[in-house]
């Protein structure tokens, strides 16, 4: 078992991962809360593998569990749903005393955080994430909420957990393209600050450990993104978001769609600052090797993309606002992407040969 | 024009109070923000007085502005309507660089602030508050949210607005019952903390700066509320809400609720807390004067009450805490009130003598 914490100056918080923690889930809660009421929200999916674990292992340690399951998938990432948990959660009496554990992965996380950013004004709750993605990436850090109907994450809240549990344990039920897509996160991760860890993806507990380490250090230093630090996890993102929206959600997982957005960044990088082309090879390869899509079929119109795009929260104004590469490891925010680079970059991606 | 600031550590705003000032509205957000985007959410009834004048001056400081305008009515204070203006303002194009302005009374200004505080995880926005309740009491200390089906403002967040524009003119407008129900928040003020008020409220514009400066000074000192001292605002709020609840939203305006939770809650501290019955009689002489309600009738239930009062959110967990007065001005939160003394109180309110 390992413990990374966030060093936030308000609310500093542990991220604690191992091998069947799934079972100890009440025993790091309590921990952190004397409340009496708890809701569980997870959906369809994860609640049939691990929901009774976690529900008895909350009972356990006294707390009175609501539990409040949403149908899997990314539909569920919306304002109706929402409004579901949190009436759901008035009927069974849960108030401003009450807690509650998102059990999931990133629409879980997202969705049931913001639930207990809103609900009452705000409760604490606990982040137990069982996808990759989750696991290295969007169980810490605070981000939280849901899709409007022409942008992903548009409508949220900051919102940090008490405690992060994940057990790496519960990755090994994911469907292998679930499991392959979040390593897009996790490349990069790499890319923007720990090049090294391209060659050693797959011993997962350090693997993990290694990726909250990253993500805990950035967050610490810019919990609100309000320097440049926090926006240089929106590598691959800009266009990456673009393409899935364009896509209709359901046709590319998410970490697909950054995969995209990571292949058409590092080319910008390639093309704007410097970033020696070996190193994009090496980003490529990475992507290769867990079958992530790196050529965006024709049926994908460039128009839609640009206009989902245009939607996403990266712009400010009228200012593009885009994270390159200058080499592994060396992020930055450049003022310098126009439109006219962004549209060649979602054009080059449609040859399907790497240059 | 008199400014009164609330004075919060991290981000301390005015209220700015003259007649006249909706004309200036621009002038005042420019001030604060160098914003171009700007939603302008109001109700049906509200837009179609004011909506005009305070777009062409929000123009004016070279406001780009999009008007959402929502049903007028405590039925718009739910989370469906928080979607639809989200979703008109991403369409729209408004982005995190983007602010608003909430133009109307209660539920205007808590939705809209509820919007300000999700939209892209948080912007700037402006209230300018056009009924009694919303100029003396809800536009200041940055309570935002919506109803849940079964209890009042279950759902939101806290967020402070940028500036506060209130113009006692707009008041003018106001229907009688509208303009009666204000005063219920005016003379809960004067009963927890400024008894003299009770013989100055006559005069519009001195009554708002000192209801202002009482509200301001409160919410500086417990922003979160989570010392004893904002509950204190919650006087005659407990079974307030319960009644407005069990009625059925519609039948009372908000104020009349809370009328008749004033009334009970008054009634309560002479029994349970020495409140002299003279300084009673003044409390029910100020609301007679309002001709705001004060006896129960017989179709809403006790139970209804009881029930709903129980989703309220000023109970943590099973223990009641109840606000009370020693005296006029001297209000404590009493852990001594018990369910049974909620529910003679409530068959009290039927008997329509004041005893």
């Amino acid at each position: 078992m390992k413990v990374v914490n966030v060093g936030l100056t308000r609310a500093p918080y542990d991220v604690v991962i191992g091998n069947d923690l799934l079972d100890r889930c009440g025993e790091f809660l309590r921990a952190e809360t004397g409340a009496q009421k708890c809701a569980l929200v997870s959906d369809t999916n994860v609640y049939d593998l691990y929901g009774e674990r976690v529900s008895r292992s909350l009972e356990k340690e006294g707390f009175d569990v609501l539990e409040v399951v949403i149908p899997a998938g990314e539909t569920s990432k919306q304002m109706a749903c929402v409004s579901e948990v949190c009436e759901a959660m008035v009927r069974g009496g849960l108030d401003r005393s009450s807690t509650l554990v998102a059990l999931g992965g990133g629409v879980v996380g997202d969705l049931a955080g913001f639930v207990a950013a809103i609900y009452y004004r705000g409760i604490p709750f606990m982040q137990v994430p069982t996808t990759v993605v989750a696991q290295v990436d969007s169980s810490v850090g605070g981000k939280t909420g849901v899709n409007a109907q022409l942008g992903k994450n548009l409508i949220g809240s900051f919102h940090q957990p008490l405690v992060v549990v994940a057990d790496p344990q519960a990755l090994k039920t994911l469907p292998e393209r679930e499991f392959n897509e979040g390593f897009a996160e996790v490349i990069k991760h790499a890319a923007i600050r720990a090049p090294d860890m391209l060659d050693a993806l797959d011993d997962l507990e350090p693997l993990i450990v290694r990726n909250v380490e990253i993500k805990a250090d950035i967050v610490a230093q810019d919990e609100y993104e309000t320097l440049d630090l926090r926006a240089l996890l929106n590598f691959g993102h800009t266009i990456g978001h673009g393409i899935e929206a364009a896509a209709g959600y359901g046709r590319y997982l998410h970490g697909e769609a950054i995969s995209l957005g990571l292949v058409a960044a590092t080319r910008l990088s390639v093309e704007k600052a410097g970033l020696p082309s070996q190193d994009a090879q090496k980003i490529f390869s990475a992507l290769r090797r867990y079958n992530l899509p790196m050529a965006l079929p024709p049926d994908i119109a460039t128009a839609d993309i640009l206009a989902a795009l245009q939607k996403d929260k990266k712009f400010a104004g009228r200012t593009i606002r885009f994270v390159l590469l200058r080499a592994l490891g060396d992020a930055f925010v450049s003022d310098n992407v126009h439109e006219s680079d962004i549209l060649r970059a979602i054009e080059d991606l449609r040859s399907n040969g790497l240059h």
